[in-house]
């Protein structure tokens, strides 16, 4: 998918979010938002938005000499994830449809996106959970979702974000683990999942854990490395996780189910849907 | 006031805005927010967040041959701002305070303004309107601003937005009106006021109406007129209304009541206050 105008104004937020962490000094934060944006002026818009992102925050990277901005909120996302689904993983263990539940919480997990909103209340966080447990899907989606895991032999479940990744492991153990490996980014990228949130989610103690040599806050395929890319094509199944993921495989030839909160307006639209909506959705019967 | 980093967003907003009301093409979209952020990677952040704004959709204007992209929009909110003001007025007639309850109404007006927001609904201004009938204000705050109109003998009052100045009238209603002076822009620039829009309300028909001479989303004083200067240095009361007239005249040595609603966290964390307040404020009590 490739970026729009509208695309433009969150990705200057994102860079006046990552100066503020990186410095508390307001001129350094101004001379790195104005490389940014003159970086910006120079774009190419066919690329998709998380391409221009990975971009935008590999220059932040360059200019500041600090390697991850995000590693404290993502520490404490994964330790407020990992209370919560002390509390929702019970929902889990009792619902009469496990995996539509599981499904319910790793999209609820998706709301701990600090790429698509400056910052989220964590008092609110609780109760958007709660609301996504009673969310239905689009008719058949998460029957189609359960045949399509049962008639894989390999699943490559590609994670988000720190935080959310806590709750993926709940639809990940609804999976046969032993065809799942799980893919996080290469290197820090906003609060995208690395492999030290996977470490925080426990998840080497059920699955597999790659990472896949990249700093997209989606999946490029071209900037993977050969190892992710080996995975990533003799899987049968791809589990794509939040809106980075769509973004860059919409278009990619291959069995994946999008699994996502919708967060903007672009998304929305290429979906045809509602800011907001959960969705599950096979990527066959999207374009 | 001077800018901050966190205005950058906003003004990336307000050219994204800007550029899909001027062309359906994408490319030209893009082409023209491109160039704003080329410009704005070189802007003086010491500057006030009107007068970068200023610079900014010259640029537009300059590039697209388009004087004045929010004509229609303006026009809209007019007459919307007239029929809901034949019932409000209502409410200033049959008010125990008048006063304050045309302040109330004044402000409820500067819900409409585009410059802080993409869009509002106009299902929600009515009922915003009806929410801002019942905000009090800081204690003693209209006994000053009633103090300071029955003092002065020269008032100027300072138009913000289209739409909100049809509510305006009810509050220059208010004044002994053969002291009041009414200052539009003196060119199109974003949704702000002009002498069209002074004619729309009507206000011809009760005081004088001028325009400042000037194209910025606010009161830069050495970008006015000579003649608003004139009225400006000569009159003993000024009432600024809205968030550009409160950034460019918050530092200016003069008798000021800053009217706004409150609608971004600089000016709240400038003023103390909470995103949203309805302010009556002198100026000499701020700083």
């Amino acid at each position: 998918m490739r970026s729009f105008v509208e695309c433009i104004p969150c990705f200057v937020r994102q860079a006046v979010d990552t100066a503020k962490l990186v410095s508390d000094d307001e001129k350094v934060q101004e001379k790195l938002v104005c490389a940014v944006l003159a970086l910006m002026a120079d774009l190419d818009m066919s690329q998709s938005p998380p391409a221009l992102a990975q971009r935008i925050h590999q220059l932040i990277r360059k200019l500041t000499d600090n390697n991850d901005p995000y590693r404290q909120l993502k520490w404490r996302y994964n330790q407020l994830a990992i209370n919560l689904c002390k509390e929702f993983s019970q929902a889990v263990r009792t619902s009469k449809d496990p995996l539509k539940t599981a499904v319910r919480l790793a999209i609820a997990g998706n709301i701990i996106d600090l790429g698509a909103k400056s910052s989220i209340e964590e008092s609110e966080i609780e109760n958007v959970i709660e609301d996504c447990l009673s969310v239905e899907f689009e008719s058949g989606a998460i029957e189609e979702f359960r045949d399509a895991i049962n008639n894989a032999q390999r699943i490559l479940y590609l994670a988000d974000n720190a935080g959310e990744i806590v709750f993926d492991r709940l639809l990940i153990e609804q999976m046969p683990v032993g065809k799942v490996t799980v893919a996080v980014k290469g290197a820090p990228i906003i609060n995208d999942a690395t492999m030290e949130d996977a470490k925080a989610a426990d998840l080497g103690k059920i699955v597999k854990v790659i990472d896949n040599g990249s700093d997209a806050p989606g999946t490029i395929l071209e900037s993977c490395s050969d190892i992710f890319r080996e995975y990533f094509d003799k899987a049968d199944l791809i589990v794509a996780k939040g809106q980075g993921n769509y973004e860059t495989l919409n278009d990619v030839d291959k069995n994946i189910f999008f699994i996502l909160k919708v967060k903007c307006p672009i998304v929305a639209r290429d979906l045809d849907c509602a800011i907001g909506e959960m969705i599950v959705k096979r990527k066959q019967t999207i374009s």
